[in-house]
């Protein structure tokens, strides 16, 4: 197995074990293992499992919060049904693995953020790329007369994605979508114009 | 030491050594050595880790998470001001922990939702209770003309409060009162009559 792809095993079996686990529920044994490869090749890749944390952020966040962020800048979409699409296919996903697992940033958030300064400042980092997805689609809203224009943009998207957070986390401990229908009754009934 | 100052030396170590590690983040043995009794007086109180874990969030909520909520219920005030109150009240002691720890009961739906059926039972008990709270503020808000009156209250009741823990949890990122700063500007902004 060359190199570049044992890391990759590794990444993909981090990501898997860690959004299952959390990332103190599960060992550096516990990756390699669903990795299948040697232990022992893991610190040939990553100096810590602190570093693999950080680097399986980035992963995440390439892997499957983006392409999710390609419905906030779906042009062929108003921008109301973007942001409201966006909740729903959060909803949808969450539905199909029975509102189990969540969002490993949220995860990662509420158990790392004061453990490893290397972590929370990449989560931070990821958080901010998705903020600024969020306030470029509330900006087309508000220039389309959709959106209400007397709230700051970039207030309003980091809100909108801090309270998606906390509806997903809800969503985990209830195993119900209500959270995140109750999100989008509140975007609706105060947020357009 | 008699069997309840054992019990309770237990609870109140676990508090603060989940809180500050994590529930994965912590043995057993860190928090008889926290509490200072010996290890093998542990299952003489508690069944299990996951039993102590259930404990814990039943005294989070009466030792720490009901004195905040007296807030909601200060008849001095009027609702809208409570509601305000509370957030600031949330920021600032979170300001004084250098926005270390957050809400234990958002940790531990963010660790443990998918782990522990008899823990996301309790936690979801102890939202529910919040909610409740919230909901009664909610109502005497808009019963007063202070608070929009097209919004079901209970559904803005659970919004605010999964919305509060989407904003503590980013606060513990971010190391900032932004996001605490940021929701009580959209609750003025789009909540108020």
């Amino acid at each position: 197995m060359s190199r570049i792809n044992v890391r990759e095993k590794l990444l993909d079996a981090a990501l898997e074990t860690i959004q299952r686990y959390g990332f103190n529920g599960c060992g550096v044994q516990d990756i390699t293992q669903a990795a299948g490869v040697p232990k022992g090749s893991f610190y040939n890749h990553f100096e810590s499992k602190e570093a693999l944390g950080a680097a399986v952020i980035g992963r995440y966040w390439e892997q499957r919060a983006c392409s999710a962020l390609d419905i906030l800048n779906d042009a062929k979409l108003r921008p109301v049904e973007r942001l409201r699409r966006y909740i729903a296919a959060i909803a949808e996903k969450m539905a199909a693995r029975q509102y189990a697992s969540g969002c490993l940033v949220g995860n990662l958030s509420a158990e790392l953020s004061d453990q490893s300064t290397l972590i929370a400042e990449r989560l931070s980092g990821v958080l901010d790329g998705w903020t600024r997805a969020m306030e470029a689609c509330v900006r087309e809203g508000q220039a389309a007369g959709e959106l209400r224009c007397d709230l700051d943009p970039a207030l309003t998207a980091r809100f909108l994605v801090n309270s998606l957070q906390g509806a997903i986390l809800r969503a985990r401990v209830d195993k119900s979508g209500t959270a995140l229908a109750d999100l989008d009754a509140i975007v609706c009934a105060t947020l357009l114009s």
